[in-house]
């Protein structure tokens, strides 16, 4: 039997006609969550997979998902998916290369010999950037965890989300209608861009990702006594920028040390006159890591330092982190062996659909490389050969979760 | 023949007289330069000094003189002085303490039996606050010192000198007639509160001042590569914060082990998000002494430092420092021993008339504690015993230099 391939000249036309989309007024893409663009984005999707036999909805939060049945009775779908919106100014790539590299593997799959045993889901997710509140609005209604107040929430433009889901024709109250139940699909495996540059740096093609990091952010501040600077001898002195930068170095080192991203990102100095001695100095940092212990080992470590140069700490935030499916990740990294790609594990830094999947399936990722790490800008880039290699990578993984997953005992 | 002596009560009075001009509309004393309040403050001086014999005038930059004649013939006035303008919503003693401990000698010299061998003249300066350009605008037309085109430098609302000057009844473009020569007068003393804290903390009464110190400012710059807090690992990073907070602590060490004061005021962290690395430090920092030498010192090793850390560095400003004359110091140090008042030598970090009258006479100063080092604030503080204190001394420091200065051969 020919092994299904993906038809990359499809694939690379499909992701330009997409674009075209949200292509004015320029610079980049402009799919703002549901905007007409954005909507017609999906709708465009849906009818490429109506074309291909499958049976397409829209569902209550503007998710369009089509189905095609499987050769097997009984089984859950094997979903692929991400989503077709965009920042404001976005790029090409971002979320819009998952959807058309799911639609090349459907294409692949209906046009060859080979049939999947389970039903092949594909999923174009609305509102996944970070337009409409926090982001993810439509994987966290569809995966059930939409939270209390979220259409009170402001757009990107003040505007509540409510209201931009209203003039998309879609009914804020009842977003949770579509919600599916954990154990109803099989799988769900998403192709997206690196958004960083750690692939681009090393040369390797592609990643699979073991989990979403968890975040965890702090406010630190540091206390002086402003003074001037003319009248007030260096042993007189209680300074707090010479308190708090020793701090700064710290953060580097436990980040270092423990083998996780840690990072000072703000910093104020007050009250910030060059003939004044600095009164106070006000900090935030940030860890990140796939691991919930390290996560709490940077924390103690960090805050016990903070306080010991007599700073006082406030933990802002805590996302924990969210692990990919191991049945997932190991099917992914078959898959890169049998197509011989170099590939690596790297977690991803920031959120995806595939994270709110992972509440109800076995749930992963695989990025290709990001041109200089950069993102949500006109400039963001991957070569023709880096996304089809992804796509690629996609399918021979759906065939292998296929042949995996829900064997029944006579087939074992 | 009985020493003479200041009378306290009286001093103290006058400065609340003077301070009841100005004192509405609160908080803190509002005689800002060359409005109506400000004017009337050096015509009250004025006044009292021509009750006490002597020649008054106002000069076209609208500071206020009197003159009273000595014993000897064709001698130069020694002049004391300071001034009664303020910054708004300013402290009761700042440049007032000054000229009413001045008003308090030549009480004390018209009444009793001694007179001096030089005349003896008093100087209310006009405008040293920074209200109008950078200040000192009396003291440097009286000294020489305008610099081209003053009349068009902003007042502290924003509106030209010029205007501020008219407004008084004066005329901008004749102010360089109030010059005097160098030589014209024997010397000048000023008492002033410290504006510091030193004299507070030690519990020293009072300060010869040794010189102003010069002050040299720069900017600096760190430049790093932003990138995504998240997805950058920590090898991978160029953290523009990382790599400019040991200059923070190069700054503190140069000023301690030069014995200067070296300070970082500002410090800006772009672009200053909790996600994004730091990828620019622009920072400011001070150099202040009264050794020049230091000051080239200081600034070799910290310039060269800043550069081997991979910073740009600009200077932004030089002032040189201006020693008081020692003469001056040694007739106030030896006022303060025949006083038998502790006292010690002290630069002053901040600029004063005495600054701009080093450039045509013989001129020092004295300092008096300022409570926790405040000024230019309502709460500016110095107990009335150390305003005496402080006038006593500039009147035996006056005695002593009329003793020392101009003596005949014969007298020799």
């Amino acid at each position: 039997m020919k092994r299904p391939a993906i038809d990359g000249g499809r694939l690379l036309r499909d992701i330009e006609e997409l674009n075209r989309l949200g292509a004015e007024p320029g610079p980049g893409i402009n799919r703002v969550a549901y905007s007409p663009a954005d909507m017609a984005g999906r709708q465009l999707v849906g009818d490429w997979l109506r074309e291909l036999g499958f049976s397409v909805r829209q569902d209550e939060a503007g998710n369009v998902s089509g189905v095609l049945p499987g050769t097997a009775d009984g089984l859950p779908p094997l979903a692929l998916g991400s989503h077709t919106d965009t920042v404001p100014n976005g790029g090409p790539l971002d979320g819009t290369l998952g959807v058309a590299a799911a639609v090349a593997c459907a294409r692949s799959l209906s046009t060859g010999s080979t049939r999947l045993r389970h039903p092949l889901e594909i999923i174009d997710f609305a509102a996944e950037e970070a337009t409409m509140g926090g982001g993810l609005l439509g994987s966290r209604a569809l995966s059930g965890q939409l939270e209390k107040g979220f259409g009170d929430a402001a757009g990107w433009d003040g505007r509540p989300v409510s209201e931009h889901l209203a003039a998309a024709g879609l009914d804020w109250r009842g977003l949770a209608a579509a919600r599916r139940e954990p154990g109803s699909l099989a799988a769900y495996l998403e192709l997206h861009i690196e958004q960083g540059a750690s692939l681009d740096r090393s040369g390797v093609p592609l990643a699979v990702v073991p989990g979403i990091v968890g975040i965890r952010r702090y406010q630190v501040v540091f206390t002086g006594q402003a003074n001037h600077a003319g009248t007030t001898p260096m042993d007189q002195r209680d300074d707090a920028l010479v308190k708090a930068v020793p701090f700064v170095l710290d953060v580097e080192r436990v980040g270092s040390e423990l083998g996780l991203v840690a990072t000072v990102g703000t910093f104020a100095v007050l009250p910030g006159a060059s003939n004044v001695i600095p009164g106070r100095v006000e900090l935030s940092f940030e860890i990140r890591s796939l691991d919930e212990r390290l996560l709490e080992q940077a924390e103690e470590r960090l805050l016990r330092t903070a306080a010991q140069r007599g700073a006082q700490t406030d933990r802002v935030s805590a996302a924990a982190p969210v692990k990919s499916s191991t049945q997932v990740v190991s099917a992914l990294e078959a898959a890169c062996e049998q197509l011989a790609y170099a590939h690596r594990l790297l977690p991803s830094g920031a959120g995806h659909d595939a994270m709110s999947m992972a509440a109800i399936t076995e749930s992963a990722m695989l990025f290709i490389p990001s041109r200089a790490g950069i993102s949500h800008a006109p400039e963001e880039f991957s070569t023709p050969e880096q996304c089809v290699a992804g796509a690629e990578v996609l399918l021979a993984g759906l065939l292998e979760l296929d042949a995996r997953l829900d064997l029944k005992s006579s087939e074992k």
